[in-house]
């Protein structure tokens, strides 16, 4: 297992986790100064993020500060209810890949969808059944644009708090099945990103790591479960402050044959309070002492 | 399947659904007396209710009313921090059991526990395996007492997102492998409580409660999953609120050979503020038009 202790050479930081700073917006810009300044090597920006500060400009800055892209969040939101939707929701994960090229990233992470429109409370339908099946189409489909750009898709299974809402696979062994029948020859093209956040309660959590192997362990995102949790979405705790056991955990995957990044992806009203160059410095400490 | 149009004879409630009207305590006796009103044939009431009315009133009340329980709230709770209480744990679940008994519960009902100390927000330690070790260890020693008092124990996995605090069995599956590890003959003293709240994502739903089969399926647990939730605890949706195929996951557990009552428990700070016998109406009603 790699020492983390001594250098945060295998940090990444989720744009995500310092998106806003003191309450307001941080722009992306001043994120990748300020990562790069701590010798922080690898980011994980959103795309609406980089959509504010224009992708070439992006592109350029991150190439001009030698980082790297541990992912690009993200494509899925495969769910529809208007058949009309369909090809929209493929056009824009498309153009979901070509920024990811355009950036180099090791990945697209996938958010897959939940059930069409209860994102804004208004669920076209129950049938769980159904988005898990347009899922799977979605996918399927855009499967064969990622190969033609040889940009891998990383379906990041959800907590099941968020299976209406946000993505209907909650599962990692859920997200390995679609893996197997999609990509069979476990190619490279499509894998899994491992978020402790999600799928740390699973007792089949280290059987699944160890079935995903190296082919399919694309990411690997950490955070900390804190009790109490106080929202659904946004009080997603710093490494250390909650119940997960990362370092275990940390483990597995690299057990398993991963070698990449460890991407802290943070959602919290309380860290987004705080100062931007305080969180980063906090994220590193943590990496070093308690990933 | 049953037909629950035509009347309400396979409902039950858990009186926590109705434990506060108008945001005040409502007294057990006065939600027996009530739910009796209706034609209720069958409740849940929870131990600190009985406590507080009185286990032999409450008894003689049941039995007056010819009121059935569908079961009883609840044992479990397994995880310690120091081996001095795990005594103190098998004694209370003891004590449990024999309230079950005087009341003539169909099954007591495990909530099995999280990481100790989590529910105070002072988890003693992370180790989540270990919580469950404690569980399966727990679980075996106080099925021959339940045996012994012909008294039927219920796992209830719990939702995911109370993994930390309240249980660290999550899934049907890990239910049923523990139900199959301690009573291989399905003799019927250990089974589960479906409550759809807790298990309407999982993707392996149809075929662990297909898997269960009639031994193992002792309560049938109902309400609905809400978007947005806006409380990991207390933001329960009446059925047809929210987004769960009650109807269809019906089907699976009477296919699987339960004929037992459905059984409505919310938890809801909304249901709670509005007055008992609204609350218990709606039940009714929708128990009858969505269940």
């Amino acid at each position: 297992m790699r020492d983390f202790a001594q250098d945060h050479r295998w940090l990444s930081i989720n744009t995500a986790t310092v998106r806003k700073q003191r309450g307001q917006d941080w722009p992306l810009p001043h994120i990748l100064d300020a990562c790069a300044a701590r010798g922080i090597r690898a980011i994980s920006p959103w795309r609406d993020q980089v959509a504010a500060a224009g992708l070439d400009a992006v592109a350029r800055q991150v190439k001009a500060l030698n980082l790297e892209l541990s992912g690009y969040c993200r494509g899925g939101m495969f769910t529809y209810a208007a058949a009309a939707s369909r090809q929209a929701v493929r056009d824009d994960n498309r153009r979901a890949l070509d920024e990811a090229c355009a950036l180099n990233a090791a990945c697209l992470v996938l958010v897959v969808g939940g059930l069409p429109g209860a994102l804004d409370g208004k669920p076209a339908h129950r049938d769980i059944g159904a988005a898990r099946a347009q899922v799977t189409e979605g996918i399927a489909a855009l499967l064969e644009d990622a190969r033609a750009r040889a940009m891998p898709l990383a379906i990041e299974p959800l907590h099941p708090m968020q299976a209406a809402e946000r993505a209907c696979i909650n599962t990692l062994e859920h997200a390995l099945d679609l893996c197997d029948q999609l990509d069979p020859a476990r190619s490279g093209a499509l894998g899994v990103a491992v978020d402790l956040y999600h799928v740390w309660w699973d007792p089949k959590l280290a059987q699944q790591i160890a079935r995903a192997g190296r082919e399919r362990l694309l990411a690997f995102h950490v955070c900390d479960w804190l009790t109490p949790t106080r929202d659904l979405l946004n009080d997603r705790g710093m490494m250390g402050d909650g119940v997960i056991q990362i370092r275990q955990a940390r483990g597995w995957v690299e057990a398993a044959g991963y070698a990449g990044f460890s991407e802290v992806e943070i959602f919290s009203e309380h860290w987004w309070s705080r100062p931007g160059d305080e969180v980063l410095d906090t994220c590193i400490a943590r990496h070093r002492g308690v990933v």
